[in-house]
């Protein structure tokens, strides 16, 4: 067995059986396992950020890593966006890397680069092969790394020899070890916090957001009075009818420190001391009002129903009912110009049951939570590093790793454009994903930004690096151009009837709305 | 005067008066500096590997640097690979990356990344400014680096609170020195070297290719009987009737073994001793002959016409007419399905006077240099880090570089489908290219290369990493989104009428020809 071989054997064995690719040259081996090993669907991206972006979102709702292959250094360059947006989601990824081989590397071929260097602003974990009979133990280190809690990106670099050449045994990733507890101090230490009812606020993150979590927390809420938010992004978020209502923190600076201005004890479960997304002159970066005092109970990495749990029992909330649970009322259909809210209804009352929220919105898309509380039962999953280009790929690894869930991806146009050879894999994989492109033709937060920054009113060459007209792309051309149905709405009634039928079929289709 | 005012009038004052730019948050203040200071052409993509990419091709015609303008840590890398490109091209760049303010960075906003680590595996010189008031002087410094020879990418990363705080006075970039020149030993070891006749070669890079120093090779090929050859991959090669032929050594190692196995002794000036693209089993990473003597006279950075008419003067050819120059002898119009010979017939044909050829043609193009040497004279541009998605933002660069030259873009399928973003910005910015795409809906190379690494023939799991097909991406229909005039071509007839329509008209004009 060759060390290509042997290392799909080690993928399978510890349970990765995605492998999101774009290959090259040095890959050919690894190519030729996957055709000769059953057990892993290989997915081709046509760009190498569908690839990545793909294997952070597939983490967040399959639970569990995929494996990426990637074609050297400008390979993985090509998918570092969204590596850094996996990272900071806590998305575990086995990252593979091909490489020249060993001996090749001294002659600074066109392709030669630094991929450690590369890889590690945007890793937790790198490796290369030494060489063949090292890769399957290297492979199973990088899926234990990689399954390590909260999820890391475990890049692993294979030179072309160490696929070639003879290996060993193909070996088995270590079961992941169970999540770290917190201690009784720190649950003390939080429920006395939350004693002081509507003064606190629960600031939840990560996992802190899902299942019995996130009822505990509104368990604590019913008890104390105590407000329960949530980050402004978060990977993946239960909403809908039946669930705790954790309101976002909004992106606007003035808007956070308003929502949090009567918080004088917040209590972090999973989540961080909350910080502005860029910094602004003569604004803070730090959210919370002056003289808040912050207790982080857990951190992301944490089993965080534990926490949540253990602070309801110890406040005396472990059987009553969680408060703020959204009832099931989604808006009556909006008729009419598109709005926000008027699009942000629509959105509400048409999210399929179980749906899964692909939320690269933006402008269009960022308030949209207080409508979309009281829709059908979903996940929300947010773009976590900020880097546009997320959603489309997002969009195809949550269909893969839920083939029976309808997955519904809301895009600004800006960040759509970024990475739309997705649609692509869409098609070829007859992925059950509805895209709604916001088509506002521009870089519309900018538009925003530009004055948050004091730089004043932009003249026509600032207003030109800021819009996405002249011409208008043309999304129903492009989709089609990807093999993706497509069709396009200017008013809310064609929004509607277009979602309607998108989202009762099965199959990729996007609809371009414009604003 | 703030500190992104200082730059931008840095940056004209030094003859930096292009700028690609994709920005955010943090380049804000740039964007207004635009606005209010004349001479810099700001030109949008809708995704930073067209902004590199341009960046890149803009250098190789202008022969001064562009600056760019990325966003933090993610634009940075989603530049990444045209940036690795444009390194092993050596074309200077002042390659300008927004971070956030100073003080912010503690807190790992959602966007927060090693940008220095990220930008440092592709560039030759970093610098993070340190303050409002540095930041002329950092530009100008950035400016002298880019400039250095052979040409640099240096990336200037400026915390948003240096572009609003307020600074000096601009600073002017000190003029570049002029080219090192080589030493009287190295040229007379190189004329002993070519003094063995037929039984040597000269093997050109960099700006050997052109001009003075390409037809001084002719001479010296004229008077010794050596032959001349270029690398594979050229950053600017003049060719087409009038010019000495040079040419490109293959990429198939046993081609390149097969062009070399009568040189005993290679001399280079502007190249290095050739090396294979990857490495394969069996087969050696370096090209020339056993016993093979390598010299080298002059390197890339060299003044390379100095360097070839002092070899041409030691060896009595100053004033000879130089051999292999090519005649203008356009081939006949083919007829009928295509084949790569019939399409390079085609192209060599229709090619403009004076045109830029923009090759990333792959496996369709790579053979077309014997066809294309008797066309009209042009500039034929290869892509020199073997990192896909190069070729149409660099038909962006050159057309902004030579707006009175048309440009003429060899793409295939795989590799346009990386960077087709740049289509809308060849819309919006007029610019006059014909891009041709060769649609053989695979990754062509791949298909070979599998078996030149000895990895077997695919199975069906393989070959589907290997192709673009199911469904067929349409390049008229995405051309069309992107506002770009475009048409399809199923017969050398077919694609003969439509070059010559695009090629006679001004503006961006896609041809989509099925392979």
């Amino acid at each position: 067995m060759n060390g290509a071989e042997s290392l799909v054997r080690t993928l399978i064995g510890s349970d990765v059986n995605v492998c999101f690719a774009n290959p090259g040259t040095s890959e050919m081996h690894f190519v030729a396992a996957l055709d000769r090993v059953e057990g892993i669907r290989c997915v081709l991206g046509l760009f190498e950020g569908v690839v990545t972006g793909a294997a952070d979102a597939y983490y967040r709702i399959a639970e569990k890593p995929a494996s990426t292959l990637l074609h050297l250094g400008p390979g993985l360059g090509n998918g570092l966006a969204n590596l850094h947006n996996a990272k900071k989601a806590r998305s575990g990824i086995v990252n593979i890397v091909g490489e020249h081989a060993g001996y090749h590397i001294e002659h600074d071929a066109p392709l030669t680069a630094d991929i450690e260097g590369i890889a590690r602003p945007v890793s937790h974990w790198v490796k290369t092969s030494r060489d063949a009979r090292s890769v399957a133990a290297d492979g199973a280190a990088a899926v234990e790394a990689a399954r390590a809690a909260p999820g890391c990106v475990a890049t692993l670099i294979l030179p072309a020899d160490t696929a070639w050449g003879e290996a060993d045994a193909p070996r088995l990733a270590r079961a992941p070890a169970p999540r770290r507890r917190v201690d009784a101090a720190a649950i003390r230490a939080g429920a006395k916090a939350l004693g002081a009812g509507a003064a606190a606020a629960l600031l939840l993150g990560g996992a802190a957001l899902r299942g019995r979590a996130l009822e505990a927390a509104g368990r604590i809420s019913a008890r104390t009075g105590c407000r329960i938010f949530s980050e402004f992004n978060n990977a993946r978020m239960e909403s809908g009818a039946g669930r705790v209502y954790a309101p976002r923190l909004p992106f606007s600076v003035d808007q956070a420190l308003a929502m949090l201005a009567d918080t004088r004890e917040l209590v972090l479960v999973g989540a961080k001391t909350p910080v502005s997304f860029f910094a602004y002159p003569g604004k803070p970066s730090v959210l919370t009002a002056p003289g808040c005092t912050v207790t982080e109970v857990a951190d992301v990495g944490c089993d965080l129903a534990h926490a949540l749990e253990g602070l309801a029992d110890a406040l005396g909330a472990g059987s009553i009912a969680p408060a703020g649970v959204s009832p099931h009322a989604p808006p009556p259909l909006p008729s009419g110009t598109p709005t926000v809210e008027g699009i942000g209804a629509v959105v509400a009352a048409l999210i399929p049951n179980n749906a899964i929220i692909i939320d690269e919105g933006v402008t269009t898309g960022r308030n949209f939570g207080s409508l979309t509380r009281s829709a059908a039962p979903h996940d929300w999953l947010s773009i976590m590093g900020g880097s546009i280009g997320w959603g489309l790929p997002a969009a195809v690894g949550a269909a893969l790793a839920a083939p029976e869930r309808k997955v519904f991806a809301l895009e600004g146009d800006g960040s759509a454009m970024y990475t739309q050879q997705a649609l692509w894999t869409m098609a070829r994989e007859s992925l059950d994903v509805t895209v709604l492109i916001f088509a506002n033709r521009a870089y519309r937060i900018l538009q925003g930004e530009l004055t948050n920054v004091g730089a004043g009113t932009p003249g026509p060459r600032g207003r030109d690096m800021l819009t996405l007209d002249r011409p208008d792309p043309d999304w129903v051309s492009l989709a089609r151009g990807y093999g993706v149905e497509a069709s396009r709405a200017a008013t809310l009634d064609q929004l509607a009837a277009q979602l309607k039928h998108a989202l009762a079929a099965h199959g990729p289709h996007l609809i371009e709305l414009l604003l």
